[in-house]
């Protein structure tokens, strides 16, 4: 199933995404919260007449560097020993079909397009075997870096972590095997990017793992499993979007931040 | 004005500390949230009959590391050309009193004691004239730290932000000037680290508008100020307490993780 959060009327919501019908995709709108038990109110809504929000409400963005071989080698990075791991905070947080705002101090905007994990359970220490069970679902992510305050400053907390950094949707998807998606980004429409989720130099299984040996997650929260090689710029006016076979379409502008 | 967090027969409140009397402090309950208008109830409970909880519940923890030029000289660390900027995340965070649980992905576990600044409004783009006007006030707080998992992980998502990893406490002082404050941490009474906040390479002022320039600061948000020289290790059974004149002292046990 697919799992939207959007807006309609001032009014926000989860809903199931259904379609493709003549009117297209339609959200079936969701009684209760998409992390327990719940049911589909059979309200219907077309997708075209709401804004899509982030599907998740996030406590926390857990993100992985390096995790695709080629994207390491492209930067001039090794194989990191152990993941590198860094947060992303709620505020960078935004939806498909937001702007993205260029930060002012940077001149170096990239795209890392990146299969995002969504956590359905508190889970701590998580044995590998279980992973599955802590998994809600699936979603794009663009982990949109300034890829010169990065170098410069050696933790990444403003380089990945100013307002509008992390895009999320364009909704959830709860049935998918990640074990070999297309993963791709565009950027006005030009391919950029483009992996397998095959591809990861660590498993879902082993960063769930990993993540939790130090710390518990929450439901909502989100992993960022790391972007494929053919991350490139980003200027005012473009248009980004990242795709992921069985998912869909994550798509954002960049704006000059007003 | 001292206000803290706490529960008392399941039940949790702010309250503003008053004393001291012949009952030791005593806790006025609070009416209505402190970040906004507020009164004080009038109904008093001693504070030793109370459980404290964390004074402030963050959405995000930004904290500043090599902020002391001893401190970072003694890991053998260049005073850095831009502040470095990193997260722990809210599943990080615990009050005066609760455990520090020591990880297992570590053998090297180190106390940092921290000057904490404690955000009162939604904030972004800060001008340096202005940032008193969005501080509501300051605590103390020990930036646990991994030392091994910092230097082996690149990026300390894990070394600093593993559950129990941010003590902050014990209360909030919102009349201080934080200018030139001693700050020290104790291991079983025993004097470890020990500076004064003036010895600061970028003061409050400077780290608000860097972080600002980069992400909204919601009330509630917590900005760690970077430690002074005299880290050492924290092993189980151990009681570190961190003190700052004009605050108070936050204290934590360290635990095995049960």
């Amino acid at each position: 199933m697919r799992i939207a959060r959007f807006s309609i009327d001032g009014n926000v919501a989860f809903g199931a995404v259904e379609g493709d019908g003549p009117d297209g995709l339609v959200l079936d709108i969701i009684k209760g919260i998409p992390y327990a038990e719940f049911e589909l109110s059979g309200t219907k809504v077309p997708l075209n007449k709401v804004r899509l929000l982030p599907p998740v409400l996030p406590n926390k963005v857990v993100a992985i560097g390096r995790n695709y071989a080629e994207h390491a080698a492209e930067l001039g990075n090794e194989v990191p020993d152990v993941p590198v791991a860094f947060f992303k905070p709620t505020t960078s947080v935004i939806g498909s079909g937001d702007a993205i705002e260029y930060p002012s101090f940077s001149d170096d905007l990239h795209h890392e397009a990146e299969l995002a994990v969504v956590i359905g359970r508190m889970c701590r220490e998580v044995p590998r075997e279980r992973v599955k069970d802590v998994i809600f679902g699936y979603t794009c992510a663009n982990d949109v870096t300034a890829r010169d305050a990065q170098k410069r400053e050696k933790q990444w907390a403003r380089a990945k972590g100013f307002d509008t950094s992390c895009p999320l949707g364009p909704w959830v998807e709860t049935d998918l095997d990640p074990g070999d998606l297309t993963i791709q980004a565009t950027v006005n429409g030009e391919q950029r990017q483009l992996g397998r989720t095959s591809e990861m130099i660590r498993s879902i299984e082993d960063l769930v793992v990993h993540i939790t040996e130090a710390m518990t997650l929450l439901p909502g929260d989100v992993i960022l499993t790391g972007t494929p090689a053919g991350v490139g710029p980003l200027h005012v006016g473009d248009e980004v979007a990242v795709t992921i076979e069985g998912i869909g379409t994550l798509t954002n502008k960049v704006i000059k931040r007003g």
